[in-house]
């Protein structure tokens, strides 16, 4: 496990306010909520970032989201709802274990997003759709 | 499946710069990337919602991710990140038909995050963490 703050919940050295938990993922409260009901997700294997994470553990977290997704929809009435996982630090990372954020949106919190789109043309869209496949590797 | 843009993608009514295919996921360049290799992970089941998807498609969206983010990230030279799956009309979703965005985070592109915390005591996280846990149902 990871000697992360969330390694050490894991640990149990840290308490955290639990919601789920099952053999290779647990879920709890972010204590720095951006909406009430703002759940973390996070697999038991101490990867970093996603790209790191094994397919068993990435496929075991993406399991149980809906389920947990629909129990903070139940539990704070809300409707609409984020899924964030952040990689690296300047992409807002902050904790180096995999985590999913759970964000439910309501009128006054909730995930603010700046998106700014570009024509796909710009990239080349056929030649590098062709060069990430050519990037994957086998299960 | 779903009679949406993306639903027409899977019956192959509509070309897509396809990444990565298998029984149950596709993966596909956005047309409206906000970043070079801005990349899309769709369920084959036609879930509107996140909350409304079968636990064994979002198992299977989940297991390819990490292989798709370390293409994702191979063809762009992109080493941060972030994986967006939005719900709701007022969460950003604007297709009905669950998708996973793969965001390379660039020092002039990627998604902008607007996060504003409050003290998790304001919800009283003990009383919470225990509603949306009795809220989890069976597997």
């Amino acid at each position: 496990m990871s000697d992360t703050v969330f390694g050490r919940i894991l640990r149990g050295e840290i308490p955290c306010h639990r919601v789920y938990e099952d053999a290779h993922v647990l879920a709890f409260l972010d204590v720095h909520p951006i909406a009430p009901g703002h759940t973390l997700v996070i697999p038991k294997q101490a990867a970093p970032t996603l790209d790191q994470l094994s397919d068993d553990a990435a496929a075991a977290v993406g399991r149980v989201l809906p389920r947990i997704c629909r129990a903070v929809l139940a539990a704070t009435g809300a409707t609409a709802f984020n899924v964030l996982q952040n990689n690296g630090e300047s992409a807002h990372q902050a904790v180096l274990h995999v985590h999913f954020h759970i964000i439910p949106k309501l009128a006054d919190a909730g995930l603010a997003i700046g998106w700014k789109p570009r024509p796909l043309a710009l990239d080349d869209g056929a030649a590098l759709a062709t060069r990430i496949a050519s990037h994957m590797t086998e299960a």
